[in-house]
């Protein structure tokens, strides 16, 4: 880690040149002494963009090993018969296989962090360690499906292993409230709490489960989590389909993030979230791909794309417009914030995290509005380049090992059918 | 043109021999004897799927040299202020420059066919017939807007250039009923079932539209079309966002083609189409990107996973699937049949228009089911190759001439910001 000097790189309607030192933004666009620019690794940058890379707030990185298998199949078949026994067989090995694949996958399409919800979390660390990005790792809480033992592991863990990386942070995740009894969720509300730990769970992904809550606990899911005490500026509750005006300003004002992953759930029959009105009430909307089983690819841009498409939609139907600096807000900066972290931004103090976009390419031309063209028009096949945290971990479409990542993904796939 | 073997390339989840004679494909998967595969040339098509190309059904190709202008204005100030401003100051050289980008796009993208609702189509026509593909030039009707002698020229125009070309047909597009006078448009289907041309218009796009229909012809727009007669299998309504469900019954009743645009629907905030309705009550329901001012690109790959998703809730609400094939077949087939052509499918005696697509991609990994991949998770990056009529467009991800194209457009779209 050094200095990187961005020359001639477009940014705010213009070519500048850009400085990163260590793991941050310099300064953006002025003249550098000699000493400041002494080291650094001149990039000529002429033609290309530079744009905060991504930050996807919910995934489950190691499912791209079951990317479209059993497509097709009517949802609860398809989770009964085909996703959850496949899950019951996957190894340690096969979660640091499939999860190399997803931050591969990832890095080629412009993210540079990703929350995960998903088990043998200590091989997913390993994998982003070793491929330079950032996540927050779940200790993924769910006491209906773990044994006691597992389930105080998680707690075990958390306090063994938490600050042990400048890239990655354990985050508490209890899955659902429908996969936890009372006392795990509120034990992993309480922990969270006191360690100021970022609490990830799912809220309100589908119809059934706020029916269910209903009846249980004679509230909506958010109205729970504001029962319990979860809701606060670190708490993140991921899909929030199905909410309500009050749900949306509660979470408004409790300063909770809400994530959405619109691809998801229209491929699962969700439900469509209401990402213009969310916004609007000022609620902390960030994007997250969810898990490639039911997406099928982990490609922000793409999410970016068709939440800003659906946003546009529920705007015009209350005479508002869901501005472009308000979508890119969602894919990057929002996602970072949620997990507490200082980017998302091309700025002086930020995170040097960022991606240079090939302008000579046809669906960036012509150059009216730049920003319009990466939302609307573009896909990730303009992405030359990607820095995270100061170091390139794509240099022009290529990423190192990466064959060798996909050779052992598809072998490794194959091997788990034949189980 | 002459024979082209595409040797060891996936098709059917099987590796297979396929060989192109001319502009059709001559055989699947079988083994060939010398004499016929005498002077083919051979293309090791290894780690490649072939995929059926796209059909874009309804687009507006020049506008791409307006993509981003003016985003995030409200639609009325947008169109007033600015779209019909600048339209108003393109040339017939414009138009060429512009549909060349388009066309370079769309090769880019996977498709080979467009139907194209502009001006200068004499110019559009030059460029398709140059760059190798295919597609139906309209000549665009609207006696709102043009003189009676430019009206008149329309027929004119029509008789002495159909059948000029192989790969350019003719076809009847009056703009749509409100920018037309009845007489206007009723001459409109006269001529074209007179003279046997597909009828293509944009049918119930905004709620608006109906409602003012209903006032002044006391019927929806599909009713209007049935009591004019101009419904039959070449008819083509672009949009029908706002149908009822005995309207989609009349369109599928009368062998009618809907092409559903969901990107540009969604932006404009016009609303979304039934997409899986459509489908399941049996109508021809095609995949259009409408032009890159309100997408804000031609990257059919892109609609049609949208077009999936949305579908796909769609499905989930009346307890159906919405299969990939039938997706698949929306992008292709159905876009092709619309418009007279055999072809969208990789079958012997089709039209050789197909796409070679890079199995080790991220996206395409692992293999559990390659068409599922195709549709849900992988983009255009993947695209190797496209031929079309049985010649290479595309080769290596490389279009000829490419470089000059793109210097163009960008050099023209500033001059005419500047007049």
């Amino acid at each position: 880690m050094g200095k990187i000097l961005l020359q001639s790189v477009f940014h705010n309607n213009k070519e500048c040149n850009i400085l990163i030192n260590g793991t941050t933004f310099y300064a953006i666009d002025r003249q550098f002494s000699p000493a400041e620019i002494d080291g650094a690794e001149v990039v000529d940058c002429k033609g290309m963009a530079i744009f905060p890379a991504f930050y996807n707030a919910h995934t489950h990185a190691a499912m791209t090993l079951m990317r479209g298998y059993a497509d097709d199949t009517p949802l609860f078949e398809w989770l009964n018969n085909y996703v959850w026994p496949l899950e019951a067989k996957l190894t340690a090995d096969d979660i640091e296989i499939g999860s190399r694949l997803a931050v591969l996958e990832m890095i080629h399409s412009g993210t540079v962090f990703f929350a995960d919800m998903y088990w043998h979390r200590e091989r997913t660390m390993k994998v982003v360690e070793e491929m330079g990005i950032r996540a927050a790792i779940g200790v993924t809480i769910s006491d209906k499906l773990t044994s006691p033992q597992d389930f105080e592991n998680n707690f075990t863990f958390l306090k063994k292993h938490t600050g042990e990386s400048e890239r990655v942070s354990l985050v508490v995740m209890p899955h659902s409230i429908y996969m936890n009894t009372d006392e795990s969720f509120k034990r992993s509300i309480a922990v969270a709490k006191a360690e100021n730990y970022i609490f990830h769970t799912h809220l309100s992904e589908t119809e059934k489960e706020v029916v269910d809550c209903q009846q249980q606990f004679h509230c909506t899911p958010v109205e729970l989590m504001e029962k319990w005490g979860a809701l606060s500026p670190n708490f993140v509750g991921a899909h929030c389909v199905h909410l309500n005006e009050s749900e949306k300003e509660i979470l408004a004002g409790t300063g909770s993030t809400a994530v959405v992953n619109p691809c998801s759930n229209l491929k699962l029959g969700s439900g469509i979230p209401d990402i213009a009105g969310l916004h609007s009430k000022g609620v902390n909307v960030a994007l997250g791909t969810d898990g490639a089983s039911s997406n099928n690819n982990l490609d922000m841009h793409e999410e970016m794309k068709i939440a800003a498409l659906l946003g546009q939609l529920q705007a015009h139907s209350i005479n508002k417009i869901f501005h472009k600096n308000d979508i890119l807000t969602m894919a990057t900066e929002a996602g970072a914030k949620a997990y507490g972290l200082h980017a998302g931004k091309i700025e002086e103090g930020y995170l040097a995290d960022c991606l240079l976009v090939e302008l000579d390419n046809a669906q960036m031309i012509p150059c009216h509005d730049y920003l319009s063209n990466w939302i609307y028009s573009a896909n990730t096949n303009a992405i030359h380049s990607v820095i995270c945290n100061g170091s390139f971990v794509m240099r022009n479409h290529h990423v190192d090992g990466e064959e060798e990542i996909l050779r052992d993904a598809k072998k490794r796939a194959k091997e788990i059918l034949e189980r």
